[in-house]
């Protein structure tokens, strides 16, 4: 799938670092590798001694922090960094993390990946209790709710403790206050997070395994579902009082597409599930065909799977530009189909005279797909037998993956064989919900979540989004 | 003065405009206008039907507003506005105003000159309740304030009525719901505030009368102090329960230094202060001398009056450089010296040889005007005396002007002969507060706030400051 | 007169200083002295033993020279720095200078203010020798002409010096070859031009003596009309060989609005000489009246001078909007009425109910000056009287000064009296072409042009441009 | 290879459409499909009826063109756009091409790819003629030349194709004159340069054809060696005068790394080329392995190759991060190993206890390929054996390519073997000469420069550069 069609919203980074002071350089660094999980807006927030410097802005992490804004940071012994993919209602500079709050005891620094089901009820109660609320993150809700326990609370350690009672649905969370990191994760473990050591004995912890290697960090392990972790001077604790209250449900689109191919999540290597994912669908939607081709970035890795276990060879069909970094200009008057093509070049010599599989991660709305599929017969392709490393998209996600309303799904509205005549291939098959849940090799006890494809949600879903209940008051008001 | 050694913290601009669209244009126009009063931040927030569109950035309004980003607003029938200028530690691009909130009863966005004396203990007790800060701003207090009433207010406008029990100090305050524009004004009037109508109908609210020149509106009158003035579309009401509360103690500084000469406040014009405040100086301080200059550009006024009365010519004494409008490129090895005659240079045919009045309005530490006497006497000046339309800065002010610790006010440590040595005047003489209080021909019952001048604060000051709270709080911790 | 009707095409800064390193800095200083000159563009070459780094952009000097583009050109003991004022046409970066350069003997770098009235006819003949043109500028007509005479003169300053026997006009220039600066002005001393020393032994350059304080530089001398000066480490060497071939013919409007105040050139004071404009125009039209004011900033002086001659008081009327940097977002529906105030707002308080005499320095097309009554009227001003500090013009510029053709000039196509009427003033009086010439106390033997008044061109003029012929050429080829 | 280390100076595209006027558009998405060319500098010249307009930068497509300046550059019937990557000394923007200029006969437009071997020369004899020179770029030295013989031609096509017989060495030139567009390449052919056309008639030419395909050009054929070819309203004209006057010799090094895999040039695919590569190597040097993995982006194509004649199974190695666009923030204290890991991380699973085959396309100075090997090994490979796709770099190109002088060669200093253990491998091999050619499947008649491999070079070679020249004269100078 060609990036932009789905969006997940969010890759978090801090380090706590007592030997050195270029934290800020070491975040800028693990943003840079966590880059592809948001591209909409981007933070940093330096923690020297209790004082907070913090940047944040919208744009990628190689144009907001240039060399100027890094030294302007300083130095500190922590950091905390976000990545932000936001739906476009929500692109403004000030909805962008992490989130710095002054409240009773002090001052925190909050970064967040994930969705809260039971957001718009926690809003209601803490706006009839007076709150006021800057942003539209639930990030906001979050800060709010480990202040009101921070009260009660002999630490900000037990405060984040006490608000896993009340949050629901998906987060891995880091809360930087002036002289402690706090890593927590739902109790499902729906988004990942791990953290690593480096030879200096700084802690880094990341979304994202790829993130620590940027700053040259060993994976210790992953945060498990429900524990929350400290990292201050004194080494690290961990608060396991939440492991174990439901079966885990990590997202599996996390190895179909989100993640980057060399990170390691929850014990399973991103693109050896990839591979698999290959390998399944080869096992269950075989062909014959003379070259397997995938849709670059993410279909690469399994398209070498499905050759490898088909016997058919692997070929590059694709060239794809990589210097796209930021809004492109439309092309006008020009047909969208070459808005594919400036993005997208088949390579001729490869699909020519051939019977081709074409393997993608995914089929959203579907027209993408079908400009891929008509630049390949262009190109010369003779039957082109597309294959879905992941069953078909039927329900909406809420736990932070933005995959649009049921109307825009193609799923939802065509059978296997018309969606196959809509984008013009002479076969289509997706990998099954069985075979998605076997694709990653992860640690013991560690479950899937498939609700997008199989409506089976492991937690109760929101009823109400806060986004309906203020155009009514809107509408009361008039 | 040159500018930058004083600072006021604000400059605000709201418009209701039911017949036009182009409330953001109006609003950059009002806001060029107020620049004087903050050039540190600036923002516009547009009110699309209960929608608010918000933009907000450091720097000055003709380089933060391009045409994209007034575009990007697009439009609506109300807009808020406001200029910035903060302290050093504050300067970052979180505290620029208005600033945005959701609460329970829906949207708001609030612009504020002024200072909250009781801030420190408002926002504390808000602490303790669970309250997050995402700013240092006292709007932000305001703003809980406001949305705590609200919650058992029948409308917007009874909220901000009950916050005013609340609030101490200094605030001109302008607060836009999704229907309304709301006007309010602390009872002691110590920061101006006004508003106007144009001849399409609309309704202008700004700091100074200027900003309403700059739309074509026609001054109405000033709002009283303790007023609250409701604008929407059925015209506008006014709450008088908080005035007369209090004798009215409009800062005098504001005629002094801050406000645009072409401004007229509380019924008193500007500029005409100023020439008075000269011709006073010149019956308190007469002197023979050859020519009378005034510092550019508040200077300027005020020189002119004292040569009216002493019917000593008034000449131009120096080029003030107009093309500095952002961070100037620090001269490194080059002196200080020469750093003030790059922003002003003397006119050595005005002065040589003669003997000069030199009308400043202030000396806050004495360095800038002992380069600029120093200049006068290299460009040939064969006497220089010094006179200041206001008297000695001896007391801090906690109502909206950064006036520095009393450690840094030469004249809390030195005596006006002393002084005179100091900047190497051969006379020095400062406007008695008497005079300063008569400068101003205002309308009846107004009376003027000369804390600063003689120490007889209007309200209760502050005890502890929030920073050093903080700090303490920091202590703590470690 | 408002800045923007009427143009000069630059202002040059060139320093020589041996002992420091900082030349970069100083020409940053210097031309940000000179930015009234010319704020379309600006440039700043330095020269490093040799190796010259170059930054040129469009915009102010304040905001094309950050402290990193600064920084980036790096030390030196040569730099030469130019602002540009182009006409629409020509506003591309390429036009850019100062004109950067290899030759046969080496590198050079040129900056010039003023016009080369036979450019067209020079650039023909150099095309016709197989010349190919980077620019529309003449400053590369005068590089092939210095580069063409280097080939067979034993130094540059001989090429310089041949070269004034091609180039007929205004020019005011400065060429930094490796080791020497080189200044020379034409015969005739149209534009000025003069040199200062400063205390660690720097040599400066500059279109006026304002932009030697503000590197501290002492003003040595103006350079005299014909006279060419070699600057290098040896001290400077003075060539008069054309000097005297002409009657001087100084540009009069210098004094009248295009130097700074605080210049003095060719020995006369810019801002006595503006005094002395108002003066002779209260000698020339008096006029019963209750205040005198100035229009921002140029009529300023002059409305002083006519106050003392006349004894009417001399008052503040106008207030300028001083952080107008850059384009100004047009205010669309607006009236253009309403974009005149936002830059200029009248204090009423000056003028209601009283008889105002108004001093401009030019009425070019007539429209501004309109408005700038009509907002006088509205502010009160019971008459109003306008006196201008120079004739009318009747005739185009060829001197290196935009003075629009004929068609847009109000004086070609009206009578005094009609004019009155047009901009609504109860009378009109310009100052005439024999006071003018008086207003300046130059040194002996400077005599001024006055040709834009009387039409009495000191030299040659043009009969066709290049840009005419350029039009011709396209249309052959069709 | 990394990019970067080696780098190729430019890319061109013109478009002739004479049914819309969309071609700033154009141009843009060509420039963008050739960025691989050339990321330093780029512009772009559109020609509306003779009016050219120009916008050139420094930095990628993507950030040089915005909206704004493309809609400012206008429409036109013609367009001429340029990529560039220049060495160091001269990233100056004065250099960015398209170069436009005027002269006798009217303006003209030049963008180029390739270098002038007698560019020194040429120069020279210039200069001596009073030539001067805004750059150090051998696009103006042609641009003279042209203009010369203009002036005795009856047409451009005529001047260019004398010109011809003055320039050696390698370009692929585009010109652009008022009412043509005409594209010429040396009669080597060093680089390429083809044509298409679009289905509404536009004419496109390119230097490679995956531009062609980005704005839907069909491919019509490459520029012959030696050709020159006309496009106007009237179609095309093709000059085969100077076509077979020697033997071809395309840089074989386009196959190998300079140009993208989807394009076709002389005939060859550059994928299949690479392909073919790695089949050669495989031949050529076998070994037992595990996986086949290659340096991305230009080491995949020849790995698969490799993998598909050896037997060995192709793999995943590496991630590449594809967000960096610009310039990339030096890590400071951090060791440079870490740099090349933010670039390129490799994934463990893929290589972890497997002897590896390393497929790249070069070692410059072993540096950057000694730290992926560090890398490979640990993330767990037993064995690393390297393959290089194309011979050892022996010899410095003077055609067009920066490889850098033989001090820096690694292979010009050691053996294979010592290479194989500088950079720590188990075993190294690189293609042969006699593979390298022929790799490529290209048109009849086509044959290869290995000059860099072989030291056989098909023209005369420089002896002096215009750099070494100048640092003569200013040394003479002192």
């Amino acid at each position: 799938m060609i990036k932009n069609e789905l969006r997940e919203e969010c890759g978090v980074f801090g380090i706590l670092s007592p030997a050195t002071a270029i934290v800020a350089h070491s975040t800028y660094y693990g943003l840079f590798a966590l880059q592809h999980r948001g591209q909409e807006s981007c933070g940093i927030v330096v923690n020297d001694d209790g004082i907070f410097h913090t940047y944040k802005d919208k744009g990628i992490v190689n144009d907001v922090f240039t060399p100027q804004v890094i030294e302007n940071l300083g130095e500190g012994t922590m950091a905390l960094g976000h990545v932000r993919y936001g739906t476009k209602e929500t692109k403004s500079r000030s909805n962008a993390q992490p989130m710095v709050i002054n409240h009773v005891k002090g001052r925190m620094a909050l970064a967040h990946n994930g969705n809260i089901t039971n957001y718009t009820e926690l809003r209601e109660q803490l706006e009839l209790e007076g709150a006021i609320f800057h942003t539209d993150s639930d990030t906001e809700v979050i800060a709010y709710i480990i202040t009101r326990e921070r009260l009660r609370s002999a630490s900000i350690e037990e405060a984040v403790e006490k608000t896993m009672n009340y949050i629901k649905g998906a987060f891995s969370l880091v809360v930087m206050s002036p002289t402690k990191l706090i890593a927590a994760r739902d109790p499902n473990g729906f988004r990942p997070l791990c953290f690593g050591k480096t030879e200096d004995g700084s802690y880094v912890i990341a979304s994202e395994s790829c993130a620590l290697d940027s700053v040259s960090a060993c994976l210790e392990r992953d945060v498990k579902p429900g524990e929350i972790i400290v990292f201050d001077k004194n080494g690290i604790r961990s608060n396991v009082e939440h492991c174990g209250k439901c079966k885990t449900s990590l997202c599996v689109f996390e190895y179909v597409y989100f993640a980057r191919p060399d990170s390691v999540i929850d014990g399973g290597c991103v693109h050896q599930a990839r591979l698999r994912a290959g390998s399944f669908l080869a096992l269950e939607h075989p062909i014959q065909a003379d070259i397997v081709i995938g849709v670059p970035d993410s279909g690469i890795d399994a398209a070498i799977g499905y050759s490898r276990q088909s016997g058919i060879p692997y070929g590059l069909g694709f060239i794809k530009n990589r210097y796209i970094a930021r809004t492109f200009i439309s092309p006008g008057q020009k047909s969208r189909e070459d808005k594919v093509r400036i993005k997208l070049n088949p390579i001729a010599s490869t699909v020519k005279g051939k019977r081709v599989v074409l393997i993608d991660d995914s089929i959203v709305r579907g027209t993408t797909c079908g400009r891929i599929v008509k630049l390949l017969r262009e190109a010369g392709a003779t039957e082109v037998h597309m294959r879905v490393t992941a069953p078909p998209f039927l329900n909406p996600c809420y736990y932070g993956t933005d995959i649009s309303s049921k109307e825009s799904l193609i799923a939802c509205k065509h059978s296997v064989e018309e969606i196959a005549e809509i984008i013009g291939v002479d076969s289509l098959g997706y990998l099954s919900v069985d075979s998605v849940k076997k694709i990653a090799c992860c640690n013991d006890g560690v479950d899937f979540c498939c609700a997008c494809f199989n409506g089976e949600y492991p937690t109760e879903i929101p009823t109400a989004t806060y986004k309906s209940r203020f155009q009514q008051k809107l509408s009361e008001k008039q």
